[in-house]
C-alpha cells in the first residue's frame, strides 16, 4: 500500500492555525510524524480558509521539503496553486487531483507532465459523481487515454472511484468495490487505485472503526494507495495485516514491525 | 451475517475438562455469553480427547438447549455423534459438517434430511484441500448438487472453501475470495457461504488483528457465515461494520448497538 498523510490539510483546525500563523514547527512536527509512522508520501493541502492559495501551497511545500524527503502530493481544486506547489518541489511530487472534465484534463495533465509528477484522476465528470459502476469505469478509461496521450505512465496515474459518507449513501462501498476491480483491468500495467479514506466516515460517531474496516474492504478488492491518517495506528496495523492477507510481504511473527522497516 | 459460536469445543482445554468432569454449569456459562454477545448459532464440538464421542455430544446439546433457544451446529469428523447429536436438538440444528467425498455426501445429507438440519459443506474430496479456486468451485458445485437430490433447500447448505492458516498457505485468501464470489452464483437462491475464522490465524501472535482483518476482507467478496469467537469485542465491531458498509442495515450514530439488539 502507498500511504499518503492526510494531516497537512486546512480543513483541520490546528494546521488552518499553522498556516496563518507561519507556524513552521507545527507542520514539520506532523510531517515527521507522518513519516516516522510510515506514511510513503505526504498530501498538503491549504484548506478553503486561505486567503492566499499560492503563497500558502508553496510556503507549506517548503516548510515540510525541508524535513522530510518523500514524494509530496500538491493537492487543490484551483489549477494556480497546483502549479506553483509542483514548482516548489525539489523531489518526487503528485498533482492532487484532476477529475474526468474534458477542462480539468487539458490543463492539469500536461501540467503534470511538465513537473514529472504524478497525477490521481478523480472519476468525476461534467455530470457530476457517478451513482454506477459502469460510468465512474467509463470516466477511469477517459482519463487513462487521456494522462497516455499528454505522456504521462499509467503507474504515475492513480484512479480515485470518489468515496461518499457511509450516511449519505450507503449502497455505494459496493460500487466502488467493483469500480475498482475493473479499473485493474483498464490496461497492463493498470493504473493504481486512490480513495480519500476519511470521507467514508466524515463527522461519524465511530469514524475511526468505520476507516479500518472500509480501508480492509478495499484492499480485498484491489486497492493499493489511500490518503489517510498514518497517525491511526489501529488503521495502520489493520492495513499491514490485509497487505499480509493479500500475500504482499512474507508472514514473520514480527509482521507488523518487519513491515514498518521494509 | 450469521455468527456460529465456536467456543463450545473441546480443543478448549476448559471445554475439555468441563465436558470431562460434566461440568454443566461452565458450559451453559460459554452458552449464554456466546448469545448475549451476538452468536446466532453455537457450534458444538467434544474435541479429539472425548472418550465417548456420542455421550459427550448428547451431554453438551442437552446442556447448552437448557439454556439457550439458538440453532446448535453438531460438529464433528464422525458419523455417529453427528446422529446422536442431531437426534438430540429439539430446535433448529445443522451438521457440520460433510466434505465433497462420496463417502460422506452418501451418509450424512440422508441424515441431514432426516434430522432437517443445515449442512456445513467443505471443499475437500478425495484428493484433499484445492490449491486453486476452480476445484473449490467444483466440489462446491458438487456438494450443491447432492444436497439438491437429497431434497435439501438450498438457503439450508453453507458451503466452506476451507481457511488454512496464513503462515502456512500465504497465497490461498485471494482464492478463498474468488471462489466466495463464485459459490453465490452457483444458483439463484445462492447457498450461503461459511469459514472457520480462527483457522487463519492457528497458534500466531497477532491472531485477533489477523482475525478480523480477514473476516473483513472475505465479507467484502460476500461472506455471510462465520464460525468464530463472538466473545473477541473487537471483531464483533468490525463484523458488525462490514454489514453497514455492505449496506444490510441501514446507518445510525448508534448502529454498533441497534444492530446487537436486531
Amino acid at each position: 500500500m502507498i500511504v499518503i498523510g492526510e494531516r497537512i490539510n486546512g480543513m483541520f483546525k490546528k494546521v488552518r492555525e499553522a498556516i496563518q500563523k507561519k507556524d513552521a514547527a507545527a507542520i514539520q512536527d506532523l510531517a515527521r510524524r507522518q513519516v516516522a509512522a510510515g506514511a510513503d508520501a505526504l498530501d498538503l493541502n491549504v484548506g478553503t480558509a486561505s486567503t492566499d492559495h499560492v503563497a500558502d501551497m508553496v510556503w507549506l511545500v517548503n516548510t515540510v521539503q525541508a524535513v522530510v524527503s518523500v514524494p509530496l502530493s500538491v493537492d487543490s481544486a484551483r489549477p494556480e496553486p497546483l502549479e506553483a506547489g509542483l514548482a516548489a518541489v525539489k523531489g518526487k511530487r503528485m498533482l492532487n487531483s484532476t477529475t474526468g472534465k474534458e477542462v480539468d484534463l487539458g490543463r492539469l495533465l500536461p501540467l503534470a507532465k511538465r513537473y514529472d509528477a504524478s497525477v490521481i484522476g478523480l472519476t468525476i465528470d461534467e455530470e457530476g459523481v457517478p451513482a454506477n459502476v459502469d460510468k465512474r469505469v467509463e470516466i477511469a478509461a477517459k482519463i487513462l487515454a487521456a494522462a497516455q496521450d499528454a505522456g504521462i505512465p499509467t503507474d504515475a496515474l492513480y484512479i480515485d472511484p470518489i468515496t461518499l459518507p457511509v450516511n449519505c449513501a450507503q449502497d455505494q462501498p459496493q460500487h466502488l468495490f467493483q469500480a475498482m476491480q475493473q479499473f485493474r483491468m483498464l490496461s497492463d500495467p493498470p493504473p493504481h487505485t486512490c480513495i480519500g479514506l476519511s470521507n467514508i466516515s466524515q463527522r461519524l460517531a465511530e469514524h475511526q472503526l468505520l476507516n479500518r474496516t472500509f480501508l480492509i474492504m478495499c484492499m480485498a478488492w484491489g486497492l493499493d494507495s489511500a490518503i489517510m491518517d498514518p497517525l491511526d495506528e489501529e488503521l495502520m496495523r489493520a492495513m499491514i495485516t490485509a497487505e499480509l492477507l493479500n500475500n504482499r510481504f512474507i508472514y514473520a511473527d514480527s509482521y507488523l514491525e518487519a513491515y514498518k522497516k521494509h
